[in-house]
C-alpha cells in the first residue's frame, strides 16, 4: 500500500481558524487604504492545481483596498454579511453567495458596521500585483453617487 | 466608467443552492460504487483561473466513488460531518475541515448514518479521468481491515 506523506487533512481548530495555519496580515504594506483585514492561506497551490485557496476575514466597520489587476477572483461568503463594488456595481452580500471578480475590474469588500465579513477568494497561483486607482480614476469613479459613498481609500 | 458582463454575483438561494447553479447527478454514469450524492458548479473556470469549483453533497447513509486519478483534490468540508479515505488514512470530518487528495491515491468520502456531507471541491479544469480499483487493487486495499471496513463498491 502506498503511504501519503503529504498532508491530507486539516482540521479546523475554531470557527475560521486552521491547524497550522497561520493568521496573517491582510498585506505587507501598512496605510489606510484597508482596515481590519485578515488572511489565512488554506491552499497554498503546487504545480498540479495551481491556485491559491485563501479565507480573508474583514472585521465590523472594515474593509479591503479598492483595487485593480489582470488576474480574476472567484469567492464565496462564509462569515456574516457585507458588500462589495465589482466595476460599477455594488452588491449586498449574504453568506454563501458568490462573487466573480473579472480582469482590470475595481472591487473593495466591506463589512457591516456590525459583524465580520469572512470569504474564501481562489486566485491563479502566478498573478499580477494589484494596483490601486490614480487620482484621475478616483475622480471618475467618483462620478457615480453611489459609487463615491461606497469606497474607501 | 466600465461596464462589468461577466456574471459578478450569485445568490445563495436556500441553504446550499445557489441562483442559476443547477443541481447535477453526480456522476454521468450509474451504478452501486456510489451512492446519494449530488454536485454543483459554483465556478465553472476559464482561462484565467483554469479551475473548476464544485460543490459535493453525500445524502446520510451515502458514499462516493472509490477512486484514483491522477489530478489532485482541495476539499472544504461546510455541512456536516463524515469521514474520507486518503490513500490508507481514514479521517473524522467535522464541518470547516480541509482535505487534501494526493495525485494516483485511492479515496472516498462517507456521509454518517445521520445527516448530510457536504464539501467544496477544488479541482483542475484539465484533468484526468478518475479510474475505480481492479479485483486485485480492491484485494491489496483490503488487508488493511480497517480500509477493508469502510470502503464501498
Amino acid at each position: 500500500m502506498s503511504s501519503t506523506p503529504e498532508r491530507t487533512h486539516v482540521r479546523q481548530t475554531a470557527p475560521f481558524r486552521w491547524e497550522d495555519v497561520s493568521l496573517l496580515a491582510y498585506k505587507e504594506d501598512e496605510g489606510t487604504h484597508f482596515k481590519g483585514v485578515t488572511r489565512q492561506v488554506l491552499f497554498p497551490g503546487d504545480s498540479q492545481l495551481p491556485v491559491q485557496w485563501r479565507y480573508f476575514e474583514v472585521a465590523e466597520g472594515g474593509h479591503s483596498t479598492l483595487e485593480s489587476h489582470d488576474h480574476v477572483h472567484a469567492v464565496m461568503i462564509v462569515r456574516g454579511e457585507g458588500a462589495v463594488l465589482v466595476g460599477t456595481r455594488i452588491h449586498r452580500l449574504a453568506t454563501g453567495d458568490l462573487v466573480y471578480v473579472p480582469a482590470r475590474t475595481w472591487h473593495q469588500f466591506r463589512a457591516p458596521a456590525q459583524g465580520p465579513l469572512g470569504f474564501l477568494c481562489l486566485v491563479a497561483l502566478e498573478r499580477d500585483k494589484p494596483r490601486r486607482p490614480t487620482a484621475e480614476e478616483l475622480a471618475r469613479l467618483r462620478e457615480d453617487p453611489a459609487v463615491a459613498s461606497f469606497i474607501r481609500v
